[in-house]
């Protein structure tokens, strides 16, 4: 049995990890951490978990976690993990978090655009970014993963076997991507009330979001140089669910089945990536709750550019369902265990 | 492994007994009915069973069903069932119907409410009514079950151990009903066209919903005797979820903690029961997903009045998953085989 | 042309009241009060003005305001008003509150629902309650309107005229009413998130409602002596909009015509309240953005009881635009200039 | 008194029409077409209108309706108009069209794009593409009027003063636009049922949606040269609005500064058009029900593009509200009358 503890556990994303862990078979959950509901009951918070879940919220005290647990899964806000992790711990216990703190590997990079002082950049290198279909062997291994963001995740699966194989120009790439709500937490702000956000759709962070450089640097590498995106983020009416539509010119002339055989020769042995058949665009709903990445794309020969869209949900292949996945490579479990949801229609 | 036949596979009722059957350790889907459907892949009609479910869509012919499973389902427009049920299919399998051709024991007000001649009436006594919490032993030896309706299931349950010890006068209550629009299935018809629902709520069938005289029926075994209710639904801007509102006369004086612990003496036991703590309020997403009825319920010593509250999942517990419930007590299952769902939040 | 004033012009309420004065042919705003805001442009905070307000927001001085302007509407939080209203302002300006200060005669009452002190207590027997439709020859004459609550407006008018003739017995009224969200106000809550609300469905304020005694307060004046009646709030994921749906024992025999006749004599010339058709149900889309009440009712025979049902925009009629129809009876105007807005759909 | 005739009244686009007209001062409705709907009282089709519109609906005859009325506005399906629309009427009534039969003016491109054969070939060049801030003089005179497309108003509008100053290299031009439901029109099908689009998120039409060719033709005229464009549009779970993300490469270097002077020498004295503040996106909220276009830009120095950004209401600006400018145009009216509703919010 996997002993795992979460801090951050009343986020949404942390909610999400409950959930799922608790259809896990070998894993329980010994610790959940909210330094915003100590010694409340979990249940009280999310109250799905009525009679489900009896434990306490308890303190965010990573030392004592790790000699309690196997894994720590932190939810929690940027710079906060950096700010606390230690050799000691890392010794003790595997860490997967979920927030951006060691998915960058250049500190500057980092810093410019979190406009955070990172605190334990000797880390970083150590790091796995866990983004298991593209570094399950690397993951395998590791101490620490820095679980990859929604937008991200979304937006390099859908790209990366045409990058990888050169047949986008990785350039001229441009990513715009409409996120439901959750992805923006928990927190009471204006901006995220019911009246604010139903029956209204805007772009945000244009330029500027911190995907952006997790974007570039993952599919970089694929590319085998530094690249430049456009990523645009939107918020959308709905709770659940990331859509994005990829736009970038072709290198050469390709069909259809030339351009389906490529992504079908990455994914098809990847139970979570499904390339859609012909004619088909992934929709949010489709995915839902579930741990699937949904992937289709349609060329126009008309300019030249491809279109690939991709679909997941940003709580589960976003944030949490990535996250369990990578606990089951780090533990030798099976990669789908507690992962097998069918996406919930309607 | 038991066998199951679908015939109704393609409304949303049919789809999420798919969903939950795939999830099921002891039960696999051998039959995908839809009349509408016929020849097409499953999974084209439900995306979300893409790469999960290969089969095709197959004719309603229950005698060919009736050799090959262990159960049927049938979620079937009104009449369809008791136009083709008879004895020997009944020899050879169980039937689950979640229409409401065999919920009402007196056939003329089945025909008076559903304006339908029942044609294989005399198979109605028979039939056993499939609310799980009520009537768990006589389902275990039925033939044919009477899965019940949505807003049946969440009214019954949320009043019935008040009505069965007599703490309210059956004849003072009140339901007000409100459902998410799954609940209208999913027929192409301009009332349940997004944009008219969106931002709408709305009473339908006042004085004349078909849920009535079935509540009226099993209220009135727990009562003793004939009663008669408002019922009142109500259709909502959501895709889930059924929640209850209802009012009666407190037939004494009455405390929190004498209701309280009624409600606890009937469902302290019952996995899919949840008697809220107090001044907790059922809320449809803490459900959504699950086959759990939250319930609860506060005095108003004002009017001499209690206002009871519950809310489900009008697809699981209000359809399918209620239905697999009753096939686990059929089959001598784990009674929560393959509903254990954490409820989704948010 | 009316000069007037706001004071908490920065919540919905008073949104609304700016959306709806800048139609109106004969009233111009001369201050945009809001505490949260000084300062702050008001088209920065509600960006549907853009180019259209250029003003700033001001800060809260009633004293001031009173030099300045004809009529001074309060959209505060309750106790605010009566705190600092006095003889020398009612001398020099109108006062039309749209918190409920002054909606309940008996202090002590309302003291006990609001668990405030009362400040002004001397104030309250010159109140007018602005519900125009009833109270129209007061209000002309008022220095000061409590503006009716927006649950309530829609209760009373629904329930009104059967009360007033004692066809319905006012002890078994039972109200079940549903509010969209902006009934919430624009505070930073978590409950008001987006992804607490949508997909969700919930009672709250249950026996407890502090519309409770102003429904009972105007429904008592109807029927001649003081009544108690239930009266549940519930909250719809969409923005705008009120459903009720009223439950009440018939006091004898009575035919749907004998009803329609008592309703029509009573809302034939009111050119804000439509008696529905018959078997039409009101519906919260087909009034939104404007300021009728529709109203329609059905009785249940088996029942002896009768259902009555109204909606209306919460935000117009259950708020801004009655104030403004009641500024418009204050100043001697066209009582639906600045009105008469056509019902926006979908 | 301008005598109006709507051919396709019962749709959204045509519920619109009715409702913007019946505020219009000098306009009145004497002709209620709808071929669905013949002898049915309009009220009972739109609910909204119920106590403001008496009138029933009639037949689609062209011929007679000319006879009656100054202006007949087509909010039909594509092809119907162009069947039956000839010389004769146009000598005696005004033409604006809804639907896309006179937009483009090379009758092989409309063919190729809409699979219909245009039964009126020569009336197209005569025809005046009704976007009113760029061909207002044009319009002033015409006889016929092709009003915009909903898509292509607000992916014209946002691009239109950098891709006629030459500040963008218009082969470059990707837009991504975002529409609300209602855009799909009142047809009952499937994927527009509620429960197909609340909580869901999809492109369609990819590279092969009408409005591109219609886009690309406009753009081509500011551009000077025949442009090929990509256009994805997506459907959102929301009533109304359309939202449209812009990238196009810089043709050279240029400021915040020098980019808002351009657009604000083209859009500053036009009230329909807002240019935002600085870092201020469009949100569809914020125009909804309103005949604005609201645009922004950012641009983005790492990648030498520029993101504009557009919303409107795709049933006013979009198609309804646009139509009843064109009209003001033609008969000499304000611009402006009838059209100065305040954007709604929430």
């Amino acid at each position: 049995m996997i002993k795992a503890g979460i801090i951050g556990a009343t986020g949404y994303a942390g909610g999400e990890l409950v959930r799922i862990l608790l259809g896990h078979k070998n894993a329980e959950i010994k610790w959940f951490g909210s330094r915003s509901y100590i010694d409340k009951k979990y249940a009280s918070v999310y109250r799905n978990m009525f009679q489900i879940v009896e434990d306490t919220c308890l303190d965010d005290n990573i030392e004592e976690l790790a000699n309690q647990v196997d894994v720590i899964f932190t939810a929690t806000p940027q710079g906060y993990l950096s700010s606390i992790l230690n050799e000691d711990i890392l010794k003790k216990v595997k860490v997967i978090d979920l927030s951006a703190d060691y998915r960058i590997k250049d500190v500057s990079v980092y810093e410019a655009w979190y406009q955070i002082e990172h605190k334990s950049p000797q880390l970083i290198q150590e790091a796995v970014y866990g983004l298991c279909e593209i570094n399950r062997e690397k993951i395998k291994n590791a101490r620490l993963i820095a679980n990859p963001g929604c937008y991200t995740t979304c937006s390099i699966l859908t790209a990366y076997p045409l990058v990888k194989e050169g047949l986008i120009d990785a350039d001229t790439l441009i990513i715009d991507a409409k996120s439901g709500t959750s992805g923006a937490g928990r927190g009471a702000k204006v901006p995220n009330l019911f009246c604010e956000v139903n029956e209204n759709m805007k772009a945000y962070g244009v330029t500027s979001h911190r995907h952006t450089p997790e974007i570039e640097e993952q599919l970089g590498y694929a590319a085998g140089r530094e690249i430049k995106v456009n990523f645009t983020p939107h918020l959308v009416p709905m709770n659940r669910g990331i859509l994005v539509t990829e736009y970038a010119a072709l290198t050469g002339m390709a069909t259809y089945g030339q351009i389906k055989e490529v992504y079908d020769s990455y994914y098809a042995d990847e139970k979570f990536v499904r390339v859609l058949d012909k004619d088909v665009c992934p929709e949010t709903k489709w995915v839902e709750g579930s741990n699937y990445t949904d992937i289709s794309f349609k060329i126009d020969e008309r300019t030249g550019r491809i279109i690939m869209m991709g679909a997941l949900d940003n709580l589960v292949k976003g944030a949490a369902g990535q996250a369990v996945q990578n606990m089951n490579l780090l533990f030798g479990e099976k990669e789908s265990e507690g992962l097998e949801f069918v996406p919930v229609f309607p």
